[in-house]
């Protein structure tokens, strides 16, 4: 097996030994697991030849200085924090890998045009506080001031959190990176889906991070007994909801560009066996990876629900609860992975990611670019979340070519350098 | 106002008022204010010249004699029992109506060829031992041995219950009445529906009490992220029963027969905004006045909804846990009531029944006729369950006639008798 990927899988299970809970995996935000991951993984990046600092808001953060110091640098980075019951690799792949190609050129003595550096967020998954991307917006510097106030389950405010691991909240904006500190943010990340499996490929390519809509969505008609009012008469609103839910699925598929849409969760009232429905309360998710196309299609399914229900004497209405705009990455840092991709594995695939990533904060402030890593079955969030060593060695390669390319003013290393 | 009429709403407002909770109707069988009401419809039928008995299984039972002593009687009857939280018509407008319809002979003095007898059934409901029609299967002697034993909510049975109200459980087939001692059945029953107030009819005639089936519905496909598997490559189980609910639906409506279809109730796993459902379970409620449209609509529907998982990649499963058979009405007391009531109104109009009632046992051994009235907007099992006076003028003078010329031999008596 290849030394690199053998260690990344190596390092993934010991930090997934790192948990709250004993026989899963659970990290959050400003645990004392936290920190002791961070310890762990700025250990591997000192032996990385890396300088090590854990900044003001509990990011593990590392730099391999350029042939000039002081100099413009790479960043390279994912997250450490997990879910509750969490997979050992979405998040921590893209941590170890960078460290890999990192400590490629450490060992070769190689130091680059620009600098190199790689953060281990301490939260994207949100899991504590129900906020999300507090590591990657603490280096963009856009805290709300909101969130030091943001309690967990036990009622611990962020501020607090801080304070019991000796870190003090109104250092939060020391945090903040300048502009002209990066050049460009790589990550590495396993897809969590199933296109790459699909196509039978190890890599691709991100496109775009879906932007996302939320809504509660409620159907009201008329309750009646099931065996005394004809189909005719019959105001049944999750009847209407059902014709909806059909309308949702069509609609999403004929769009191009990648769209979904899913109802996931429905509850109609009364809910009897023999009570034809009054009221069905239902939940819509729709994202896609541009803002306008996902807008349009929003609009098509919601007036097709009013159609529906004016054609049957109901009413519709929605709310939308959560809302995120689309993120674009970078043409040119598409272009630069798709090309290490295409020399790993013969073809590239461009796909957008439907679930959220720190290269979102990262993107207001910084040129983002995203590698994909297939994982088996698309599974993820869940104890079964699996990548294979070979994936993970190409993985490397590619990504090296690609943060080596672009640390070296886009000029190719010699031949079997990186 | 009518004086029969103003009487039978009166009397309904007064049983409405013996009820076990405060301030809503709730009559169960052998409760105590189950045998009051008994007390106060016998006097009820006294007053209209019947001899009066309670049987073995509670039921309240008046005899008119016939110009013969031991004559046939015609037998009228309904409920007495309320579900929980009940209208005051349900039920109770029937054994009420017969009431003025005997009272009427009474007060000329005239006895016709067949005697005509009441019942005002203990128990058609269900709603304390949920077995339901225990009153009309006392008549008809079809109690299971079984039923002695089954519990209410605090574990007492019918046995002890029985015991409790003085009544012998070793006595229940004394209620059984031999085959020669009805000639017919005749039941008067608000609709429980809205086909009457949607054609402006005060009366209708019932053709076949519905029959029914009820199953547990189950669509397996496959959860996943809501955003990170193209629709494409889903196994969407809320997106195949919404398919199938909008089928139920279109070929329902497209059978002919008065059949219905109901889906009461969904429940989706895992029911989460942000997860592709993996599993819908559903119920299926359908219901018919003629079992053989019924059977095939139905094998229509299962059919429909394998091919639209087999399509699909999916599974399906169903489970029938309910069945009842429908009961076609007599033909030739369909025609009588329906002459009765086009003498009353101009017009009738044929419908099945699409709930329950005591009419269902007792076809398994007499010809059976029911009359629906009126109830505003099909509402019933509900406090708001109302009848105009003068739609219950109406019916007393149809159900009247039909009576009459039935216990006549189907000659008309005269003009003004009845």
């Amino acid at each position: 097996m290849n030394p690199a990927a053998k260690r990344v899988m190596a390092r993934a299970d010991a930090l997934a030994a790192i948990s709250e809970t004993p026989d899963t995996l659970t990290r959050v935000y400003l645990s004392t697991q936290h920190l002791q991951a961070n310890q762990l993984v700025g250990q591997w990046m000192r032996q990385a030849g890396m300088t090590v600092w854990q900044d003001s808001v509990g990011n593990i953060c590392g730099r391999y200085e350029g042939l000039r110091a002081g100099a413009p640098a790479v960043l390279l980075g994912s997250h450490l924090d997990t879910v509750r019951n969490a997979g050992r690799y979405d998040g921590m792949l893209g941590v170890l890998s960078a460290i890999e190609v990192v400590d490629s050129l450490h060992q070769q003595g190689l130091h680059l045009a620009q600098a190199i550096e790689i953060v281990g967020f301490g939260d994207e998954e949100g899991t504590r506080f129900g906020i999300t991307l507090l590591g990657s917006r603490g280096l963009t510097g856009t805290w709300p001031e909101s969130w030091l106030e943001k309690c967990d389950a036990s009622g611990i405010s962020v501020a607090q959190a801080m304070a019991q691991r000796g870190m003090d909240p109104a250092h939060v904006p020391h945090a903040a990176r300048h502009q002209k500190d990066f050049s460009a943010y790589l990550e590495l990340h396993i897809e969590q889906g199933p296109c790459l499996e699909q196509e039978d490929l190890a890599l691709g390519v991100v496109d775009a991070i879906n932007g996302a809509r939320r809504l509660n969505c409620r159907f009201i008609g008329e309750a009646g007994h099931a065996g005394t009012v004809p189909m005719a008469h019959r105001k049944d609103a999750l009847a209407a909801a059902a014709e909806w839910m059909v309308a949702v699925e069509k609609s999403t598929q004929q769009h191009a560009g990648n769209l979904v849409a899913t109802v996931g969760a429905v509850h109609c009232l009364p809910g009897a066996v023999n009570v034809i429905p009054g009221e069905a309360a239902l939940s819509l998710d729709i994202r896609g990876p541009q803002d306008g196309p996902l807008e349009r299609l929003l609009d098509e399914l919601l007036a097709s629900a009013q159609a529906i229900t004016a054609r049957r004497g109901l009413s519709f209405s929605a709310e939308t609860f959560y809302r995120i705009a689309a993120t674009p990455c970078d043409a040119r840092l598409q272009s630069l992975l798709g090309e290490a991709v295409i020399s790993v594995q013969g073809r590239t695939l461009s796909l957008p990611s439907g679930a959220g990533h720190d290269a979102i904060a990262i993107a207001e402030r910084w040129p983002v670019g995203m590698l994909f890593v297939r994982c088996r079955g698309g599974i993820s969030h869940h104890p079964a979340e699996s990548v294979m060593a070979e994936d993970v060695a190409l993985a490397i390669k590619a990504f090296g070519r690609a943060v080596c390319r672009l640390a070296n003013g886009m000029a190719n290393l010699p031949a079997g350098k990186c």
